[in-house]
């Protein structure tokens, strides 16, 4: 992921803020606009379901954007909260800003390069939580986010992968052993 | 989804078919950059998985744009079938055009706007896939897809919504008894 802050002038009112590890930047319910793109740190966005279980959607560590896109789109609540698993420098811009006519045709270019980047990795997340064994989606986990496999709790992993942190256990200690 | 076709004037090259109803129009495998633009019928994306199951990745209807991204993205042979469940005329273009000096503001702003969207609506499907009953995730299909789904199989929709044929007949069943 690009480190090209220039892509984010778009939003004369772009802001950045210094966040603690633990300290939640978003709340569901919230019509904020908010697009949020990490400088240094690693935030998390989930939901809380009926039975007030957490389900992890996506990390984001350090060049990566984060945002409840289907909020940002609909202009609805957000369903995704937003935390902070280390400490954070976090640069806040509003999602709208990037259509108005200030916004250059190379920062929307970069703009939708990197959303078409993120929705094939969407894509294979949907396809993998349909059709693979949780082993396979543990090791494309690895591969896609490698860096960030010892920076997040396992119970979070396994959260993200929607199976328990015993069955976690177990394909992490079958890999071990091969 | 609005049917303004000018906004894929900035691949020369783009074409329409016609193709028939069960007419296979990109296989697994393929490397052909291209993305479809539905102009009439009813298009669906799918995988094959390794125990030779169908899981069905979305429907495409008329005005929709349908794609393998991951394998637009990354350059890799597609891993998604797209087939016609009705009789259809499609417009073929290729994806990298869309980035290249030819194209214009407008036309790169209306196709990350589509893809925002889209985006919006499959994070709302992970988030259901991880976190809602059967009944809920049908809900949101027919919410969605309101005008598709007399149009598509019954064993469709429950590949679609990753559930068996029986239990969508109960959950329909029991809608219909309400």
């Amino acid at each position: 992921m690009e480190n090209n802050l220039n892509i984010f002038d778009f939003d004369p009112n772009a802001k950045t803020r210094h966040y603690k590890k633990g300290e939640i930047i978003q709340r569901k319910g919230e019509v904020n606009g908010y697009t949020f793109y990490v400088k240094q740190g690693l935030l998390r966005s989930y939901i809380i379901d009926s039975k007030a279980k957490e389900h992890i959607f996506m990390f984001a560590p350090e060049g990566w954007v984060i945002a409840d896109v289907e909020s940002l789109e609909f202009h609805s609540p957000t369903e995704l909260f937003i935390d902070c698993l280390e400490d954070a420098e976090v640069m806040i811009f509003n999602h709208d800003c990037l259509f108005q006519p200030e916004s250059s045709r190379e920062t929307i270019i970069q703009s939708a390069k990197r959303l078409y980047r993120r929705m094939g990795v969407l894509q294979r997340r949907v396809i993998m939580q349909m059709s693979s064994p949780a082993v396979d989606r543990y090791n494309y986990f690895v591969q896609t986010y490698a860096e960030l496999a010892h920076r997040i709790p396992q119970h979070m992993i396994a959260s993200y992968l929607g199976i328990t942190p015993q069955a976690l256990s177990t394909i992490r200690g079958k890999k071990i052993k091969k």
